[in-house]
């Protein structure tokens, strides 16, 4: 087998069989075949696509190139979720501790935020002393005893699909349904979990810009999981404008803990309770959704679900003081209003712009290698459908020296302005099973 | 500018400008861009083309990117000539002497065999004792003494040509018709001709499978040179067959001395006076093609062409008695002939497969660093239209030990009969000016 046969077959429209898929990916590993093939493949696939089966035997390929989370030694239900990227997006933060609550135990491996988008791990590592490095035999421990943790991944996952997103990165080969597909569920299917919610996020500020191609990736993702035996759906929602009201890292945390707390901005809300309401559905924890929001609601007026919060970030080596002192997180040192320099209501917000702009700030990554400032960041005051006057505050930025000027002009060109009454889109949009 | 992002602009159908497409080659040369960048480009250029504009851009940056040859120094029309290719392509060796017999200068750089398709430096290479290297001096003094030379590359001709097309072979992204006209082209300016008459060959020998795909090449081809300000023309010609009788080194050698003296199969010699009509005509040599034909008539018949090849070979170290002693060029061990298993009409003789079947007996290369045998070769008895009889000599092999059996099948499935009368195809396809 010649690997420029391969890429031929794939450029003339062919489909690659098992073998050819195997061979491929075992050889790249392998350094047997060099980047400069593979990434002549990987523009081939962007123009030609991948089939189901060709998604599949990427995704077993990649899967088996590393290791896997086995969680056969954990009782009770393992769920995982997993978010395509977007802007605010803390959604793990209120979703994760309000399941484990409920007694459903996540076991979850995150990442860090790279561009315009956030990643779990750096907002976790705002909250003083906290550990995202748990060796495997702590993480079980603590998953068997508590019933949660959210850790960075230490095993070697999937080493086949870190390489070739690399590759695929630098290449101007990232945006493929079915490679997008294969990379997400290769990762997803070696955390171990059995039952899965992919929140594949739309428009401006995700990957996924139409409503179409989210539909076609969660469909995508759904049939690789389902034909790998996992129970697994896929939640469509909006991320045309920035989720909930804060961007950044320490304040998005702070965020989240208001939500667990019943103070949560209502579409915010609206998404961790669906998210989990999907979970608690998905695994016959509840019969039907009424029950489901019913005991959620419980968890947390109870006050349960931020417990289970406490206690990870006590487990994890954290300060769980900052549950209730929110002083104790990086303070920035300055809160520079941005203000509307029009009357009119607000028909668009634009997260892509917004978190760049945050990530301008400091509290993203330009490249892999930059340090964040977990303090920085973005506080949205006016969002989609509020009506607006000249000088009112649109958004704060909460910054220390960098990138204010830019980041300001920014976040003031994000919004966009109508004298016409808007309505909010539903940030739920559909669901895939 | 960065790279990635010109890769996504191509991937997205737009057109490079030439600042772009000058970054890409000079950084690509000098190593800043590395190879898996500009193969994913090359496959987006595959599949989203490059304008007219790009075409002429690319082609000036490889022009560019090394040495130049300067004829003006040379007195008279300097033509030249360039094959895209083919199986049994022995015409330089029959033009050159022809038009430089009758007064132009042909000043020839020509390259290598490579797979199925022979170069004319390994057939000049037959001769013993002649020297394709010559110093620039020593070629331009040939030229300005007796009109005709043909060399290897000395110069460093297109590097940035080179190393993309050695990337372009690995990553199935050669066939593209605006990459193989720039190549093309940018290897012809800078060999310095003013005239010049690129011989595209079409069919199952050739790169460009159909007339269709051959024409936009030729079109491609003519567009670049008239841009650079060169006279050039494209002939397109049958390529579904070999070309001639002989398919090898030595042997082909041997039927371009017979055909300029008087003695060649009727194509080719049908091939060989059309070409030299054309640059007669295009330089304004001659006025009428009547009176092109008449003077090219009269110097194979005068014996002027056939010493013009006598006198090239004497300056290049070569020995001019093989013109008269085919014994002295070198011998294969063994012809076999290669039998007829059926009666009928030959409607078609894949020359794709004779090309193979040459290779496979060391008449040519398979990659680039392999010893090619110049005694080896297959003789072609039996051509399309002609009628055969079970037990009939299709071919003869003329090989040495190696891969007789696999060639011999080779050569017989490359026969396929009919038991009605063929007409074979014309050699002359068309003419694009």
């Amino acid at each position: 087998m010649r690997m420029v046969d391969l890429i031929l077959k794939k450029k003339a429209g062919e489909a690659l069989s098992k073998e050819e898929i195997d061979f491929i990916i075992t050889n790249y590993v392998n350094g047997n075949i060099p980047d400069y093939q593979m990434s002549a493949l990987t523009m081939a696939i962007c123009f030609q696509g991948l089939n189901d089966d060709e998604q599949f035997n990427l995704t077993k390929a990649m899967l088996e190139s590393g290791d896997q989370l086995d969680l056969s030694s954990i009782d009770g239900i393992c769920v995982d979720k997993h978010s395509t990227g977007g802007v605010g997006d803390k959604t793990s933060l209120v979703v994760a501790p309000i399941v484990s609550s409920c007694g459903l135990k996540i076991a979850k491996m995150s990442g860090r935020g790279l561009g315009h988008t956030g990643g779990t791990l750096d907002k976790l590592e705002s909250i003083p002393g906290f550990n995202i490095s748990l060796s495997t035999e702590d993480f079980f421990k603590q998953v068997k005893e508590i019933g949660i943790a959210i850790v960075g991944q230490t095993l070697n996952i999937t080493p086949a699909d870190k390489k070739l997103y690399a590759l695929r990165d630098v290449t101007g080969t990232i945006e493929n349904i079915g490679l997008i597909a294969s990379s997400i569920m290769s990762k997803k299917l070696a955390s171990g979990a059995h039952s899965i919610v992919i929140d594949v996020k739309v428009g401006d500020g995700a990957f996924m810009k139409t409503i179409e191609d989210a539909k076609k990736l969660a469909s995508a993702l759904v049939s690789i999981g389902k034909r790998f035996g996992r129970n697994i759906e896929a939640v469509l929602t909006d991320m045309d404008s920035p989720l909930g009201e804060n961007v950044g890292n320490a304040n998005e945390v702070i965020e989240a803990i208001e939500t667990l707390k019943g103070h949560g901005p209502a579409t915010f809300e609206r998404l961790c309770k669906k998210l989990s309401c999907e979970f608690l559905l998905m695994t016959n924890y509840c019969k039907t959704e009424e029950e489901a929001y019913k005991l959620i609601d419980e968890k947390i007026t109870s006050g349960a679900a931020l417990n289970k919060l406490k206690e990870m970030i006590k487990w994890q080596g954290g300060d769980p003081k900052v549950i209730e002192d929110y002083s104790l997180f990086p303070q920035q040192k300055k809160e520079i209003k941005v203000l509307s320099v029009q009357d009119g209501y607000i028909k668009r917000l634009e997260a892509l712009e917004i978190g760049v702009s945050a990530m301008l700030l400091g509290a993203g990554r330009e490249n892999k290698e930059d340090n964040v400032d977990l303090s920085v960041g973005i506080k949205i005051c006016k969002k989609v459908g509020d009506y607006v006057s000249k000088g009112d505050t649109l958004a704060i930025l909460y910054a220390n020296e960098k990138g204010i000027d830019e980041a300001y002009n920014k976040v003031l060109n994000a919004y966009h302005f109508t004298n016409d009454k808007v309505k909010a889109n539903d940030i739920i949009i559909d669901i895939v099973k």
